[in-house]
């Protein structure tokens, strides 16, 4: 398994960007005058109030300036050229170098140990080995995805039309689609006609297409805690400012929603609807019904995202529904329940807003996979999918009893019995801390999602999320009862 | 067709947001008032001295500070309500609405003719029906592409592991695909092993995954003038101040090139190698080697997009086989030669910098297109691609020589005679605007690329792009005839 030595490579590299003279230069406590300088001129390029390519202050300026002796300012000039930050044109001076430091997410926000990373899981699961474990992974075994229709779907499309083979899909993406989508949400009573549906590459690229859209640097979005690891990773993509409310069994906290939309402003709330990821949990009507008044009142936009919606056997309250696509984005993929592998999600939104992704979508992927559309769209109706929906539902139940009973056995708790979908939230026996068991699991091969990955207030280290439907294998159990005994 | 009518309903919703009283209030010459204050406030919430959810002056205040009348004041904060900008909370006074503009990529950068806008051919061409001309779209008809292939390769995957139709692929793609993707660079003398490379959704969302990575806000870009116009859209989208330099038959002007860099000090160029669009040219190895040694003495990073390389009899010089992955980045993708359907591009890069973008990938699309990889990877490594593109080659030869006799026959003159590709970059015959031929030829479902939609400086005004390969209808030659003889 390659996964330790990449990490470690990681951890070199950033290692290595740190200049030596921080520690090298110094005789006793704190910083030296030069590395006192080097640290003034890198905040004043960092602040952007030195930007690339302008003339740094003269040697003795910044001497006098600084109050450090000329050789000072000299010796760090000469180490921040060295180190690439800043250049020298002799007979003219020193400038900021062009090379400004690429956008490392893993820097962005608070510095997180690698293990309770967002992006950690995300990594580690999508670069296990055929035999490793993932109960940490958010999505089904490929025996549990409708196979045959997709390879009936495929021998269909061999013999179709080459324009569906070969070209670009429309920009708004493949009519039939877009069509059948409006008819499954009017199914949960979300009324959007196909022209205010867009289709996407995934799900995920849905959310990144919105957050372009809408927020600008140092926005702030609100997300629920615990919530969809990768909201996290996205929006520090977007450098947006996060805050976060606890999430109960019946949608996020009102007090501390209210409280939050009066003292932060969000511009955006970024939730599940239908299934909520990690905890399983739904959206009660009452609850759905004063966010959305507590959204009109602070001018809040919600994006809602409904990938799990096919999992259900009740359907939840949907946001949408309730609002008509006022303030409320509802976004889907079908990566959870048809594949992964034909990336296809979509938008449903106000036409205007519509009109305005469309342009963002071609300006920043083009054409957006046809085939996966079309794909897609011949799976969905080929009248096997709902037979496969019912098998898959049957088949989740049945292994939620099965995980989760033999947790509780470990001590274990699941936090809430889940009505539908693939997840457990489950609370760990007193004192143990998730993120230590899950670097355990890794190194027999064997990939966890400690509750801290979820968290943007770090406030589940003893929570562990569980996919039912990739922890059937008795050497999940194993682990989990040895890392219980060792404590 | 449908064009029009969409064209006319954005029309009329950009025309719809504009605040009525501007005109409207107005008695004489000028603004009134009301406007006056109106105009105030909303440059100040769009400067973001006022930010979303902060108090406003009070009404007293206000006037006495801009010298008009309180009921002034009040009647312009009333309209600013009335159109969503601010909100009024009774008794607590009025404050700026959360739900700040989305971003308009139109309203982005100068304010274009719609018929030069980068959007324009983008989305005219992708909304065109099927018996629609259309000579300035950037692709094959479906009719050249190795369909035969293709089809075999969707039953190939119908057959194949039930892995490569559901689940997601590795982080940085499906690794045979990268293998193969590393051995074709080598053919082009460009050394990449697999690990540098990283495959991704398309061509363009290869580059705006790259523009994320290295650009900052305001951050300058320099581009070819020409260029191909998603270039621009693209860098709108970033927020990118865009400079441009003159390509000549043999690569960008050296001097002005080497001027620009002093003077602007851009941080990224991005141009095609191989094929240039939309002119044909191909850079000399003599350009090559003093562009790459001026970006060194500049800090410039290059991403040169190599996406018409299947095209090319003979290989022109690559900056990155002279560079080694330093400060190039090379980016490709299959959309152009194999399908348009199937999206799946890359990128290579230096090892720390395909670190970076894999997290940046993640967090913004999470899985990447595994079907379409695989779809690829299928037909590359069959050996009827070779074969078809020796085919492709020589039909693509002798439409350029039949389109090229037609349109200088009509006095309309290519640029240069390309070596290679689809691309025949013209001038009109003196006085005739491409735009407006552009415009007339819509009407009669022509979709044409009016030479300014290619140009930043807006030089190209009597210039149009053919694509021979969608040039071949007489309907194209009656209608530019027609357009020719008007004048």
């Amino acid at each position: 398994m390659v996964h330790g030595a990449v990490r470690i490579t990681m951890d070199n590299s950033a290692q290595a960007k740190r200049p030596e003279v921080e520690t090298g230069d110094e005789t006793g406590a704190g910083q030296s005058r030069t590395a006192l300088v080097m640290t003034t001129i890198r905040q004043r390029i960092a602040g952007r109030s030195l930007t690339p390519g302008a003339k740094l202050p003269s040697v003795r300026s910044l001497a006098a300036s600084l109050k450090v002796s000329v050789s000072t300012v000299v010796d760090a000039y000469d180490r921040l050229v060295a180190e690439g930050a800043i250049t020298s044109r002799p007979g003219s001076g020193f400038y900021v170098a062009n090379q400004t430091a690429p956008l490392a997410l893993s820097e962005i926000g608070p510095k997180l140990d690698r293990a309770v990373d967002p992006f950690w899981v995300s990594r580690q699961s999508l670069e296990a080995a055929e035999n490793d474990l993932k109960p940490g992974c958010g999505w089904l075994p490929p025996s549990w995805l409708p196979e045959d229709a997709i390879r009936r779907s495929l021998r269909t499309l061999s013999r179709g039309d080459a324009t569906a083979l070969s070209d670009y899909g429309p920009p708004l993406g493949l009519s039939p689609l877009r069509r059948l989508i409006s008819r499954r949400m009017a199914e949960h009573g979300i009324e959007a006609p196909p022209n205010q549906i867009m289709l996407t590459e995934s799900g995920t690229q849905a959310i990144d297409l919105l957050c372009r859209f809408l927020l600008e640097t140092g926005d702030t979005v609100l997300i629920d805690d615990p919530c969809y690891f990768n909201f996290q990773a996205l929006l520090r993509a977007h450098r947006a400012k996060i805050v976060s409310v606890p999430y109960t069994p019946n949608g996020p906290d009102l007090d501390l929603f209210a409280k939050t939309l009066a003292e932060h402003r969000p511009r955006l709330y970024i939730t599940n609807s239908g299934i909520h990821n990690p905890t399983g949990a739904t959206l009660s009507p009452v609850t759905a019904h004063r966010v959305l008044k507590l959204a009109e009142q602070f001018s809040l936009t919600i994006i809602e995202d409904d990938i799990f919606a096919d999992f259900e056997h009740v359907a939840a309250p949907r946001l949408a529904a309730f609002d008509g696509l006022d303030r409320v984005i509802h976004i889907g993929s079908f990566s959870k329940t048809l594949s992964a592998s034909a990336r296809c999600g979509f938008i449903a939104a106000k036409p205007d807003w519509i009109e305005g992704l469309t342009d963002l979508k071609i300006a920043t992927t083009f054409g957006g996979g046809r085939l996966a559309a079309e794909l897609v769209h011949d799976v969905l109706s080929d009248g096997g999918y709902r037979k496969h929906l019912d098998v898959l539902r049957a088949r989740l139940s049945r292994a939620t009893v099965e995980v989760s009973g033999k947790l509780q056995k470990l001590g274990i708790t699941p936090w809430i019995e889940p009505q539908a979908g693939m997840f457990l939230w489950c609370r760990l026996p007193d004192g143990l801390d998730a993120g230590e068991i899950a670097r355990a699991a890794l190194a027999k091969n064997i990939v966890l999602a400690p509750g801290n990955v979820f968290s943007a207030s770090q406030s589940f280290g003893g929570f562990m999320r569980f996919n039912v439907s990739q922890s059937l294998d008795d050497r999940l159990f194993d682990m989990l009862r040895e890392a219980l005994a060792r404590r």
